[in-house]
């Protein structure tokens, strides 16, 4: 039963429609991939999140309209984005819907070699490249602001044993709130839970998931993607009115 | 009933416990504001609150240790603060004692004349000085920042009859998210919705309310309490441990 | 007489190369306009900041490379761009090659009607839509942030007589720094003077300046300006090497 | 000779007067600290920005008003700050009188275990705690806003061979700017280098400096305090004016 009062106010924490995105191409290619992500990454992810209580759909490159209709989008409060090799065929006009959609008010997470994606490098505004090594070590992720919804139930840390680096510089704006700082043995540090905001819409970067580690069956990842998808996809204002306007009562 | 899946994630939204603190002192010696508050300021924001499903307790200064023990910090998730000619009779104590229940967590919502709070003052670094005006003309409430969950439900910008005016410069930090500006039709602007942390917990300074107006019955007012209360509420990280440590893997 | 000593440290405030983009067609189409800026927009702002020392150039859409070759790009420290009728007129090879170098440090100012150029428009992420009124009234503009190097010499605030409205909301991301926010006597704000980073380079949008008002002979205006050119212009670190990376010295 | 121009503007860069204090106790009890800064810290921060044509003086623990009097902060664009062992013997009319001074714009450097002084945690309103241990092993500071001038002539990283660590979480506010994050071979991350405002003040917290390793003797650390001087000695605004005032001209 939903309870609702005047003002559109609920009591009820949402359910949140997430459509996880996967170019799915590694999986498929890859024998050492395939034999980590069989069914591929988004349903590693559709799996792991299965607790959470969301409803969720996949999406991926070869489907049509990239998986990403008008359609689907109206329907997701949540987009989860996982690209690596074909960043490229992602066409204009589903950057251009994307962004869109994000700027109504659609949350977006981006994953790990999504930095480069289209759609990330187009909200940002900068060319989001960065230092890399897949060396398969250690990464420890820590804490830095735990006043974050997105850093319950995680500790002041956690670790990963095995997974692929990525150093600073990363070229993306200032986050407007930094949650997460990577440390790797090879010396490098790298800002791996970044939050921003883009018109009505939220968006959170978060680093882990080289394709060949499984790194998506990690509790800890996993709860960082399911709060990320409740912040994100939490409530948001009004649309805005743009262009020419009337003065109002002084 | 309250479903909880491991690493402690819970479907429901939670029920905030929420303890409304007020000097309680113009409502009792002022008969033009106790026309408006009869019952007092804190009394008025219990009803006003009331459909929003919070569990709710009321402080005043009058009351042994301020009416905030350590009990009543520990039971509470979300402090409202209404202060204005008192805030020097606020102990030491007093303010150590929810200083530190916000660095552990507590969400804070400093109202209007509580900018000069010793609490706000002590958690900003700052004096929170400002301009003010007493004409009770027009507030105009616009909204900065659409994505934030504060601005949920109350329009593009909302507007308040009467109130007190208050300009910039605001001596405060600059707002880790600026939420809401005031225009005034005197000629000043103010930031009026201004979201902090500190440590563990969130703070929200909303700027309405002054003591001789009907502000706090406004249901624009209220909607943006409401969700200021979920917002500052909302979930946090672990504690973190301070001090010498030892060396992790590498 | 410049004296540096070891890595790379002068004395000196460095002499900005300033270069002042102006689109040049309301000067040229509307005897109003014409008659306010005979020479241009782009005429009065040399003549303005003449005082203050730059090395300027001006460079207008009619020429070869609408004005912003490489070279031209390579030797500017700061671009200021005014435009309004021709966003669309940009080339995407000129849009790539002026983020490519506030990518590397060049500094950018963003006047008024250059919210909507494709150039800030790209390294926003956002449409940067607003709400405006063409009608020559009052603009004040409120210093909020009195620490900014920007804000020198303008006082607590300052008044333009008749300028156009813009108001909130301003689809932009948070600023990174908010320093000015306008007051206009029918009823809006706005956030009129804000900085952002991308990669290497500062980047300062300020709001005034419609065409038909002789905004752009107003000392404080061109003390923002002038301020702006030395904050934006400042010294930067070092352009980061990015991809593949060996493992440092634990 | 020093050309000025209407509004007060200079052509020249600013001599900056900077003090330096040092509470002055491990080197003058320590024969280990002895050992590396025989003149104390603050005497090597003199030599170590000779170059810099800083006007410089210094200021110790033992001096009458803890080596800052009125007078003396009066005559400070910049007050550097070391403290370790006596942070609680630093007057509330000290912290104070300095904390007013950085509201009225003096700049405020905080070098490493200053982070619990007094004067950093009133102006963070935070306990400013950390973990540390100390094992004088490598630490490698990453720069995370090239943009930004105090990142200026350091390269993409430098490294100190011999460091205490200091982890996360470190319990302030998310700084305003962070420019540099620290690595550690321990395991740990740092926010090293973080920018905030204070009123007309700006203030930078920089990481190292443990007294018993030669950090204020490399070329780096003494460029960033340099570049630092420069930065939170910049200009600022007008003081504001608080309190009751009259409409404005609409």
């Amino acid at each position: 039963m939903r309870m609702v009062i005047g003002n559109g106010y609920s009591f009820e924490r949402k359910t949140q429609r997430v459509t996880i995105w996967n170019e799915y191409i590694h999986e498929r290619t890859n024998p050492q991939v395939a034999a980590v992500y069989p069914q591929g990454i988004h349903s590693a992810l559709v799996q792991g999140l299965q607790p959470y209580g969301f409803l969720m759909r996949t999406a991926v490159l070869d489907q049509p309209e990239q998986g990403l209709s008008q359609e689907v989008l109206e329907e997701t409060d949540v987009l989860i984005w996982w690209g690596h090799l074909a960043h490229d065929r992602i066409t204009d006009e589903a950057v251009d819907r994307i962004q869109a959609r994000v700027l109504q008010g659609m949350g977006l997470i981006v994953l790990h070699s999504g930095h480069r994606s289209r759609i990330f490098r187009r909200l940002m505004g900068t060319t989001c490249d960065l230092k890399w090594r897949e060396d398969g070590r250690r990464e420890r992720l820590w804490v830095v602001d735990p006043s974050h919804p997105i850093t319950e139930g995680i500790g002041e840390y956690f670790e990963l044993e095995h997974e692929e680096m990525y150093g600073e510089f990363f070229d993306v704006p200032p986050p407007e709130k930094l949650v997460l700082i990577s440390w790797f043995p090879g010396g490098e540090v790298f800002r791996s839970g970044c939050e921003y905001t883009r018109g009505l819409g939220k968006i959170f970067y978060f680093r882990p998931g080289h394709e060949s580690f499984p790194t998506y069956y990690n509790k800890n990842v996993l709860r960082v993607i399911a709060n990320a998808v409740h912040y994100v996809g939490s409530a948001h204002g009004t649309a805005p009115v743009y262009g020419e306007t009337k003065a109002l009562e002084p």
